[in-house]
């Protein structure tokens, strides 16, 4: 495709760059810019550039902050006994979003994946061994996603963690709420039925 | 949905002014460029910024230009006889990737639409006479989205331009290549039995 101009093949090519984007979109959106004032591209441009430079990492447990320490790890009312491990800033919005969790975080920065090159060290493995060593952590949620690296890293880090006597935990994985039995994956399924709860314990959560 | 962060927060919240973009899609493309370089969002931000300021318009055909005139009418090479009127960029530069249009374009910035508040008086058509009074066009291809509202302009432009002695033509209408004319719906179907044309011109052509 060729533009009629060096300044339009330009922000195509900038806005092809983000993932999901292709040509066709990306000069929808350029000329979409181009029929509002130029004041919108301004602040649409500047609050990225912003973002991009002054967002900082949580000191504490690698989150998104605007200071030394993200507003979780700041805030007092937060129940420090309790850490939950996650892979990324995304599961901290969606666990955040479900507004029933009161603990604190720790973000991982990904999972153990030899295929993709990633070890425990290029995790934020240390920085939660140090938080753990303080003895202020009673328990560790280990909220990753279930793959099969989900589960190795949460393998990996049960092995250091249960040395230090603090109690492990995971998510309860089993039939979503709403899904129809005869949809759910067979593995899903079988270990429903394997890890079967008490149902006094149901309803009493 | 809320963020950990204000700054992601403004970000997001200027991603989800673009066409086509929610709340979720802002968040991957922020938490996207998040993981990049710094220097990745500031060519982005930069880029588009620059695009918005320094675009021009040209003085001759309403096209984007980087300067006075567009790169189409500032080509020599172009027949400056022929004009092509077209509704938006969008339709130049889908024309021009075809790459077998050779006269030049007029952008008449949308159609004639009563019902959006669009009048002649809001579209270029005062410089198209003006291109017009010099004598220099002998065709002009009308070639507007094949709308109610794309037909009224014709129309309309057709009447002025008609006194002025200059050739008027429209793109051709009918069964696109490659259609089944099963599929095809009827107002088609039936204009293009309506307005068929000899078989030696379609073979010549």
């Amino acid at each position: 495709m060729r533009f009629p101009s060096k300044l339009i093949e330009d922000a195509v090519n900038e806005f092809t760059k983000l993932p999901g984007i292709g040509r066709k979109t990306a000069l929808r959106l350029v000329l979409h810019l181009l029929k509002e004032d130029v004041s919108i591209t301004q602040e649409f441009g500047n609050a990225i550039i912003k973002m991009r430079q002054d967002i900082r990492f949580c000191e504490q447990c690698h989150n998104i902050a605007d200071q030394e320490l993200c507003s979780i790890c700041e805030d007092t009312l937060r129940d420090k006994e309790l850490i939950c491990i996650v892979e990324n800033i995304r599961e901290v919005i969606a666990i955040e979003n479900t507004e029933q969790y009161r603990g604190l975080y720790h973000i991982l920065g990904g999972v153990i994946s030899p295929i993709d090159g990633i070890g425990p060290d290029n995790l934020n493995i240390d920085s939660l061994m140090e938080r753990v060593a303080t003895g202020e952590v009673k328990e560790i949620i280990m909220a990753l996603n279930p793959t099969m690296e989900g589960d190795t890293t949460i393998f990996y880090l049960s092995k250091k963690l249960r040395e230090k006597g603090v109690k492990i935990t995971t998510i309860a994985r089993g039939v979503a709420f709403g899904g129809e039995l005869e949809y759910v994956d067979g593995l899903t399924l079988a270990r429903s039925i394997a890890t079967r709860m008490p149902y006094d314990r149901y309803l009493s959560n």
